[in-house]
């Protein structure tokens, strides 16, 4: 079915049809019945392939709730980094806003949940609780909802899934390889490009259950390891946030203090499941206020749990908001201004490092800082990982090897790249903020300018998806070659989106990266690639 | 007084304390008098030199209502474009908010207006009304208030102040110059340093009485008129509101149709001003959503004025809302999108141009697109400019020789500007933007860690203030090089605020730039730190 000689119209290897090897599916007479029973209730656009059936959740919480019983479609206008937990728990992901590069879409791809976003006839009102499409009567939370994220179809009521025979026999232990011819074309294909490519293919992973899957796609290492997905379960987030309203410093270690075990135990997990291989860790990213609630009835509730006046957590709220949050207070920012968050993530690391070595594992960590701009950041931080580091494994008296590096994802650090790796011991191309801050472009904000964009030919392709080359790639190239100028063994490597994105990964193999990283499910398309990228050189 | 000799620690000429003598200043004993009796409310950043006096107005509204009877300072916790009005007719400005890089310090100190920000031990209750500071009783609106921007202190009460003998001679001809000695010396120094210089120095100006003051103050062109200042006079807003919110092109037609004349006025009472000099003028950059109300008193006010429903025109600024304005739907984004904006803009200015030369004056327009990333951008809208431009031309049957050129503010156009240059006429630097974006940091939200981030010397300097040579500057020499590469005379200016930064007008000296622009009330300086130039090369 996928041969390494297939070829679109511009001349690629469509490494990315293999993806859709492993979505879920609907039965097909039941769709069949569903479509000719007048049940299309809209379309949109296909975000995230395979089926999914549930029934519809206008929140996240509610999402949690609901899954404890039945499947769950998350039906929002659109998604924000808070509803993670409910994407999680959902067997598809719905919006009526968003293009394909955003939150939703983004994320959902990353998890491999089928999505469809920017379904823009269907209308959702959260005050009444429900879900309109012309021509239908309005569904309620509850109610079933099943859609296609290989083809944008919204299907009112339940249409049955079930997982696609990859997934059957790799993932879920549920079908014998035996039984499967396609797992078994699957497999002889990677194995073969494995055998060919020399760019190594790492995994983004929050969790030890990602990280599993993606040991299972054939990762090789963690890429990127986003520690603030590690914040937003019930029982932390309101850790998280005692540790945002603190009023000094001692508060704050304390909040932190008891966030370390759980960071600790995640952290544990994780270098378990690819015990052996390299994990990079990002430091915390996100501006603080990302945690916090912002509509009146939410601080409200907030305020309630935290006993905090209403007035004065409102302020607190308004306080911490940003022009534009994409360039203000996050990432290696947060850490100048309250270095006691990255200390406790650090010890949690080395803490787990050491506690999973002892029982004979290999450990790598790779401590990553973020959103570095200058040299001077980067020694600070890289003084404080090493500190930290040091006192870990003094205390417990187990040796660990790591490596302090940095993102490239801010231009100025592309440009001063060669001052950059005196400090860093890898470089990790992070290109969607690279991307964002190259083309002055924000990717929650392109969806309105992109369409007019690609009707007048001014993106060939959608830089979120693909590597810009001339300008993000040519800063890309900058940074390779004066980082390596300083340190000629620098590694390199992408854990943007596009480290899953076929052209991407082939740009990446030329300018001579060590690995791509993405998410667990893309991994199959980035070996393929990888290898047509070995191929072609 | 000031030699070019002046030399502070680092070696550099101080250029920029020539500001000092165009300050108002308090009259002296009555400053003592107040101080003395207690009358120090509080103390802020002293953003924009001088002394002001005059009744506390608490809106922009208030301000201009107020500023027909008396004297006014302008009262915020911060400001933002739709206070400009306010600013505008102030005599002074005061906000409890912000740092020396805020809406209010950078706006200030472009009009020449005494300013404090961040005064953070003063608090504004707009609904109440009242400006409390610790131990006085609460200042009502209308209350006087006295601030010096040149030191911080913000007094209650009425303080006396009076013009610099150099804006008595030279703007308002109050004074003759043989009675001031300051003036003399003023003039000689200046005179001294033209002859030195090799850079040109433009003025970023956006009115005709801008324009004259620039002139007044030795400009020998218009690096910068933003025309979007235009639009938020009273009767000009509501006609930009309509525009924004037109149901379709032929509704934005209708309105922009009314605006012509308003746009067309102010480029005719600036190309008079400036006979004979080079005027750039930069098409519509801000994001629509900054002409709409965000309050829901104002959106219910304005519904009200328009004839809207007030739900329907929340959800239509909802509709607009960015989540990082920034990088979103602005600049020549605008024009792909709505390209009647720009057709208007540019129909404007022609028929200004040739009513102007019609009288026998010199016009030289350049007309200049934001916000560029790839070339397919410019060569679109430089075909808009130079077909509309040809049509009036015809019209009239008037000859116009014009430039059309674009901002270097996008770090992809500086990467890319080999290309750009094939369609560009001239590049403008817009340092503001390219320095948010190369070290992706919002200039509004960078207050929060500047603090933190000079006490640990990561910045040495604000970079919003001094051009970052190795980032910011890494970008512009690469983007002077490839541009001239492609086309060896290339006219490099720019029009950011570094424009009336000495060590960043030396830069770019440096690097072979042909103007700097700058505020007016900073062209002494620029002027000044052109002719150290020089003699340093």
């Amino acid at each position: 079915m996928f041969g390494l000689k297939a070829v679109d119209g511009h001349g690629q290897l469509e490494a990315g049809q293999i993806v859709q090897l492993l979505a879920p599916i609907f039965d097909g007479g039941q769709k069949a019945k569903a479509l000719k029973g007048g049940r299309l209730y809209g379309r949109g656009l296909p975000a995230g392939p395979g089926a999914a059936t549930g029934r519809i959740a206008f929140s996240a919480e509610r999402a949690v709730e609901m899954a404890k019983d039945d499947k769950v479609i998350l039906v929002r206008i659109e998604t924000s980094p808070e509803d993670i937990v409910g994407m999680h728990v959902a067997a598809g992901i719905l919006t009526t806003r968003g293009g394909l590069t955003s939150h939703a879409a983004v994320v959902a791809r990353g998890m491999g949940r089928p999505c469809i976003v920017g379904a823009g006839s269907l209308r959702v009102d959260y005050g009444k609780g429900e879900l309109r499409a012309e021509g239908h009567e309005p569904l309620e939370e509850g109610d079933w909802l099943s859609i296609d994220g290989s083809t944008g179809e919204v299907m009112g009521g339940k249409v049955e899934t079930q997982p696609s025979e990859v997934i059957q026999v790799l993932i879920e232990g549920s079908m014998k390889p035996e039984a499967s011819e396609t797992y078994r074309n699957f497999d002889r294909l990677l194995k073969w490009a494995d055998a060919l490519r020399t760019l190594a293919v790492r995994t983004n992973a929050d969790t030890p259950n990602d990280a599993r899957t993606a040991r299972l796609f054939g990762a090789s290492g963690i890429g990127l390891c986003r520690t603030e997905h590690m914040f937003f379960a019930e029982e932390r987030i309101l850790r998280v946030r005692e540790m945002i309203l603190a009023r000094n410093e001692e508060g704050r270690r304390k909040a932190l203090e008891e966030l370390l075990p759980f960071q600790r135990n995640d952290f544990n997990g994780i270098f378990r499941e690819l015990a052996g291989m390299p994990v990079t860790i990002r430091l915390l990213d996100p501006p603080l206020h990302e945690f916090l609630p912002h509509t009146e009835g939410q601080i409200s509730a907030m305020a309630r749990d935290m006993g905090w006046g209403f007035v004065e957590l409102r302020a607190k709220v308004a306080q911490l908001h940003e022009t534009n949050p994409m360039l203000g207070h996050r990432g290696c920012r947060l850490a100048i201004t309250y270095p006691e968050i990255y200390e406790m993530q650090v010890r949690a690391i080395f803490e787990a490092a050491c506690d999973v070595k002892k029982d004979g594992l290999g450990v790598h960590p790779e401590v990553m800082i973020p959103l570095v701009g200058t040299t001077k950041e980067l020694e600070i931080l890289c003084d404080m990982v090493r500190r930290v580091a040091a006192e870990v494994i003094q205390e417990r008296g187990i040796p660990v090897d790591f490596l302090v590096g940095t993102m490239i994802e801010i231009p100025r650090a592309a440009l001063t790249a060669d001052k950059i790796a005196e400090t860093a011991e890898f470089f990790s191309f992070g290109t969607n903020d690279l991307t964002q801050m190259t083309f002055g472009l924000s990717r929650d904000d392109v969806p309105r300018v992109l369409a007019a964009y690609q009707a007048q030919d001014i993106y060939q392709v959608d830089p979120f998806v693909s590597i810009d080359r001339e300008g993000v790639g040519g800063l890309m190239k900058i940074a390779a070659e004066k980082g390596r100028s300083q340190k000629p063994k620098l590694k390199l490597g992408i854990c943007g989106e596009h480290g899953g994105d076929p052209l991407s990964v082939e740009f990446c193999d030329q300018i001579g990266l060590d690995y791509v990283s993405c998410s667990p499910y893309r991994l199959p398309i980035a070996r393929l690639a990888a290898a047509q990228a070995a191929l072609k050189s």
